[in-house]
């Protein structure tokens, strides 16, 4: 059995893509799809994303979109939904403005460099940005559109993969591992879960244990045996083996609107700093997101709530006008290198799924099929063995 | 009897008043302490809330501050609190601040204008500002200090005074009341309420109804009959009675600090717009407030959020490392002339405890005097009658 640390879009996506392939599986997280997943916008956009000195990681993000519409209709029936348009699938694409000299260069730079890698965008003027996007500020001089950018609704999606797993009859252990067992050998054997308390998120008393688990003589599971641990458990992974893993504090706000201000994702650069906007169906409008070196912080703060909403008024002034509806703060799991570490670790009985950083939601489908076995070039750009410290 | 109809700080604190004084009283509305109170910041600050156009609004407010601790030590004895210092009840002064030279000529003014009516203030230049609050901005070059301004915190005191109605056994009915019922003559005899549902907010079954409240058939009150209905419905009173009372929507954000920033209340002038900044003893900081004539709109902004940030900002760099804690929007009830309309109306049975604006908490003590009968010169500043269409 495989035992995934870890409810987040990766953990999940890992358990459902191995439940369905007639894996036993079991789920462990104290509070499911509640970290750096509840905080993403969703952005499928591995064009817009890229900047020129990451071609490995626009790569992994052009495989990953490519299996998202398959991935997104496969949940949508087994969560028991209409369809992939219930998770707020859109393929828009996305528009990325610059507004002085040097982001309209650095736009043309970005423009010749997704050329030559015969990747599909199209350079615009001011004025047909506001054509495509008539809220865009007047000061938009010019935008790189990438048509085939999509974007989904995180919140929709772990909801449909929480559901699936439910119908697939996969245990979710609410529980926080403090340990990764270990036999003799180094070999990793299963995961000692904390007992409740102190530190540790609600717990759901109606929760089915897993069946792999020990029990305590109080009668509580305290360990779950595993062929295979896979550790998905984001920014905390670092905490259970040794991962080069860091939080990279998020803030992020959703902004409620009467009628869409946007047809499309709009990224910009304002003040230095990256912002983006991302329309959904309902309305909403997420406007994202700082990114703080901040260890295990994740307090919403003033600044950071000014930043967001000083760059968004640059790009669209309207959004002045709307309700603010909700405001969080993730943790990403950064990397040395800004690629994910996914596959076998060092340590036999170990397989990682973490680093993921700005891009959990995006290559979830990739990194649920490297785990599935699918090896290649994308599979060896992701593996844990290019980091010595890993074990 | 009295029918109080609003429980906000100003409908509580004349509830409170009459019951003590030992008049039957019956408190009315559909969520107590809710409005604006609970979006109010508490400054009780007449010296530094006056502009030298408002002498009437001064004399007011300075009138109802020399209420206060007496105010404040009886009504924590009465809700069986230790102490006024259980209502956050602090002295430490007002300190307005300049930036630039409009902004000092204007308090070279101010502080002109307080001297001749022989209000303490002290004229401070940047560094002195400075070194009363190390946190303030670089950019200030000087201030005025108000010395004898005070502030509380609005939800203690109307919690408290809920209390210590509660203790005297005073009725709250948690109803919305519809229309003031009115005899042949023209004598308003008391309110009708709406029955619960559509628009009413939450009803507390336990409520205890009036013992004077009438019953339908199906058992619900719908009627209180009063000798004299008061009208302290801030921004909602004009849909009650003929008072030139509209909502000015303001904007209010509380951050938490670990440690307190400032000592005393800040004030200034950022972009034009006032701002504040009031420490609370538990770490809270409150930042308000926007002023924004929008009707009935209780919407929390992008854009006013974004005012605020950046004004606090401006004025004490050091917020945007705080903890946003809670942003709420308020209505504040406005007149023609920014003074209150309390005391009795053209119509018999009918007086008015309403337009308060700013100042309900600071004019709360004093409007519950002019309430029970005080008379004289303050009371005709205040007077219902000086509107023609009151009736």
């Amino acid at each position: 059995m495989d035992v995934i640390v870890g409810a987040g879009v990766v953990g999940l996506s890992v358990a459902w893509r191995l439940a369905r392939d007639g894996r036993p599986v079991t789920l462990v997280d104290p509070a499911p799809a509640s970290g750096a997943s509840h905080a993403a916008a969703g952005m499928l956009a591995p064009v817009s994303e890229v900047s020129y000195t990451e071609a490995p990681l626009l790569r992994l993000g052009a495989a990953s979109l490519r299996r998202w519409p398959g991935f997104a209709a496969e949940l949508a029936a087994d969560a028991g939904l209409p369809g992939a348009e219930a998770l707020d699938l859109r393929s828009d694409g996305t528009l990325d403005v610059a507004f002085g000299a040097d982001d309209l260069a650095a736009l043309d730079e970005l423009a010749a460099y997704m050329e030559k890698l015969e990747l599909p965008v199209e350079r615009l003027s001011g004025r047909e940005c506001r054509r495509l996007e008539p809220m865009l500020a007047p000061s938009v001089r010019g935008g790189l559109l990438a048509p085939g950018d999509a974007w989904v609704d995180p919140r929709r999606v772990t909801a449909a993969l929480l559901a699936a797993l439910d119908r697939l009859g996969v245990p979710l252990v609410r529980a926080r591992v403090g340990e990764l067992l270990r036999d003799g050998g180094g070999r990793v054997t299963g995961v000692r879960l904390e007992p409740p308390g102190g530190e540790t998120p609600s717990q759901t008393p109606s929760q089915t244990p897993s069946p792999a688990a020990s029990a305590e003589p109080g009668g509580r599971a305290s360990e779950i045996r595993a062929e295979r641990v896979v550790l998905a458990a984001g920014a905390w992974s670092a905490g259970l083996a040794e991962v080069p893993v860091r939080p990279v504090k998020g803030q992020i706000m959703r902004l409620r609107s009467p009628q869409p201000l946007l047809t499309r994702c709009v990224r910009g650069t304002v003040h230095g700093t990256p912002v983006y906007l991302v329309p959904r169906g309902d309305g909403e409008l997420v406007v994202g997101a700082t990114q703080e070196e901040m260890g295990f912080d994740t307090r919403v703060t003033a600044g950071g709530l000014y930043e967001l909403l000083r760059d968004a008024r640059e790009l669209v002034p309207g959004v002045t006008e709307l309700e603010v509806a909700d405001v969080v703060a993730g943790l990403r799991p950064g990397t040395p290198d800004n690629l994910p570490v996914i596959g076998p670790s060092g340590t036999p009985g170990l397989a990682l799924a973490t680093g993921h950083h700005r891009g959990g939601v995006l290559l979830a489908p990739l990194t649920a099929d490297i785990l599935r076995g699918e090896e290649g070039e994308l599979a060896a750009l992701c593996a844990p063995g290019r980091f010595r410290e890993i074990s």
